[in-house]
């Protein structure tokens, strides 16, 4: 009962903020002393902490209750093919360190090592150590296997897929941790912090070197059956089948970065990346314009694929090729309107390139919350 | 409580089937008095009725207890680009009555005056009227829209768009009634009595004149965010779309029971229904047997884009062409193959063309069974 008390407590300071225990007794139901009872328990235990006294108003002043959000830290890892993203955030979500390097590795081996030390230069910076990090969440490409402890279907970060590797991450950081699909935990970020905030069914597709997507359905993300839900890379685009189907999925090897470089090469274009297709359509080379709306055209077919089968009420659109919405907006919707008439709207993420960093963090904060508050538990029950 | 204790039991008797008071109170966890009070009021109310003495064993013999099917019935209506089905069930899921017509309506009108035909017709046979049926669902292509009373996407219904209709069925059948996609409702009869019983997240396609899919996720009916999900033949087969999309979706227009006659043709094969080719093709025609393998071929289009979108642990396969799977399954396990590595499992429905009536009547039975219930409450407050 005391414990369920101050849940009521600590649930109500977290979502509308401070507040005095009259307050806290009228937003909760409880009786004044019981909440009184339960922030001394809180306090006590340092998940709640006194932030002042009112000041104005009837009455005399009181004294005002927040979270105490230095109660717990927790860790957000984001390997991408480019880029290695480390967060540390406390309790209230705030990031109070910040991580980014270059994925430089060639082998999973280096690529470990080169987590682990972003990881150790976080926590550092956040004046911690990694003992003190009550979760970690990490996203990285592909579907991660928990049986076999694997992960699956990562052709973009070399020896990735390798045996046990769930296993090798969580020692080298030397923490419990939370191994989840990038795309997946940018559609929680975009539902917890951007663009779907609020939407129940909805699809946040990660355009880049490889094609994710995360689905989101009744609020919750979904999986499917093994975990490889929302692997758009492997639509069937370019029907029928070519004899050997691309090691990447059908889709992906026709609409991924390299393929945009491609398509603007086709077109007498020499460029590197399709960072400079996209900067030269948007300088009006008609040679890169034309090579962005035929990309347009391709996610067309994502859009269409996904909306037969799903009917989202919003897709998602990130990555650092799905970003460029300015550019692929039109083309896309124009290609839509040929194909079906379930055209669903459309939205450039608002949390661009971190959407799956926030993602982690979101996720890994549902854990640490009930671990911070249920590992008192021993010292609440001898009291 | 005393509802609760009679709930429990009835709950008890429906699952596992006749049993004697000491059984039910071992298997409830009640104690035999409020067992005992329990079938009182319960065989009082006509929703249990006694079915003999047990004849052996040691100890006295005891009464033996069932449900009482005939406590209320419900209609399960399937309308369908072919046949109308209609059947009546009692509440132990027992068809008590069953009515097949041909559909030769041409306007909404002629096809409402049809179903209702039928359905007086099937109620007539049970030995009832329509107002003694407790549930009614009704199962047709399109998707229900419920805010404007209106069925969309229906193409191959004649009028069967047409505003409101969904309140002239509702009147027409003269019940209070839900309406459902038909491809939803084979889903839930075969999660229910077919080939994908205890199957948490799967497909079910049928594939016919149109193609429609029923979704489950987490053991429930999956609708998308406009009740549109599922809506297959809308796949955006034949990339890119023609700059007129075909009404009835890329994919329904060019795998639907019309194209297979059309497949023959091209290949000089001069049929008139879709059932003579696969006929011709199990008797060997080489003709019929390339149309058939071009088919299946699309077929596996779909369930590439499902599989990368959904990742289903099963795709049940059925409808006029999908139940040939016979035929349709090697080429399309082949195409399959060479489309992609995320390839689910394939499997023939078990209840035929019937799966979705099983669904309307297994969907109409769980409101039925609580209406029965329930509707009692008066009286049992009132005892």
């Amino acid at each position: 009962m005391r414990e369920l008390n101050q849940r009521a407590v600590l649930e109500r300071l977290r979502r509308h903020g401070a507040a005095t225990r009259p307050r806290l007794a009228a937003d909760t139901g409880l009786s004044k002393p019981t909440v009184g009872q339960a922030l001394l328990d809180l306090e006590q235990d340092g998940l709640v902490r006194t932030a002042g006294r009112t000041i104005s108003g009837p009455g005399r002043s009181a004294v005002v209750y927040e979270v105490n959000p230095g109660a717990g830290h927790v860790l957000g890892v984001d390997i991408g093919r480019g880029l290695v993203r480390v967060a540390v955030a406390d309790l209230s979500g705030t990031v109070v360190a910040r991580v980014d390097e270059r994925n430089r590795a060639r082998s999973a081996g280096a690529l470990m090592r080169s987590v682990r030390s972003s990881v150790e230069a976080a926590v550092t910076q956040a004046g911690l150590r990694l003992d003190d990090i009550v979760a970690t969440v990490v996203g990285t490409p592909g579907v991660p296997d928990h049986r076999s402890a694997t992960l699956r279907r990562a052709p973009n970060l070399p020896g990735w897929e390798r045996k046990g590797l769930l296993n090798e991450l969580s020692s080298v950081l030397g923490t419990e941790l939370v191994v989840e699909n990038d795309a997946n935990l940018a559609a929680v970020g975009e539902h917890e912090a951007g663009a779907a905030r609020g939407v129940d069914v909805f699809v946040c597709a990660t355009v880049g070197t490889g094609i994710g997507m995360g689905i989101v359905v009744n609020g919750a993300l979904f999986r499917g059956a093994h975990g490889a839900a929302g692997e758009v890379g492997y639509l069937p685009y370019g029907w029928p089948p070519p004899s050997q189907p691309p090691r990447e999925g059908m889709l992906e090897s026709a609409a991924g970065a390299h393929s945009v470089v491609e398509m603007a090469a086709a077109r007498g274009l020499v460029v590197h990346t399709a960072k400079d297709v996209f900067r030269l359509a948007r300088e009006r080379d008609a040679r890169a314009m034309s090579a962005v709306e035929e990309e347009a055209t391709r996610l067309a077919f994502m859009v269409a694929s996904v909306a037969a089968v799903i009917d989202p009420a919003l897709v998602v659109l990130g990555g650092g090729i799905g970003k460029n919405t300015d550019l692929l907006s039109e083309p896309l919707t124009r290609a839509l309107a040929h194909a079906t008439p379930l055209r669903p709207k459309i939205v450039p993420g608002e949390l661009g390139e971190d959407a799956a960093l926030t993602g982690a963090i979101a996720t890994a904060l549902r854990t640490a919350r009930d671990v911070v508050f249920t590992r008192r538990g021993g010292r609440v029950a001898s009291q």
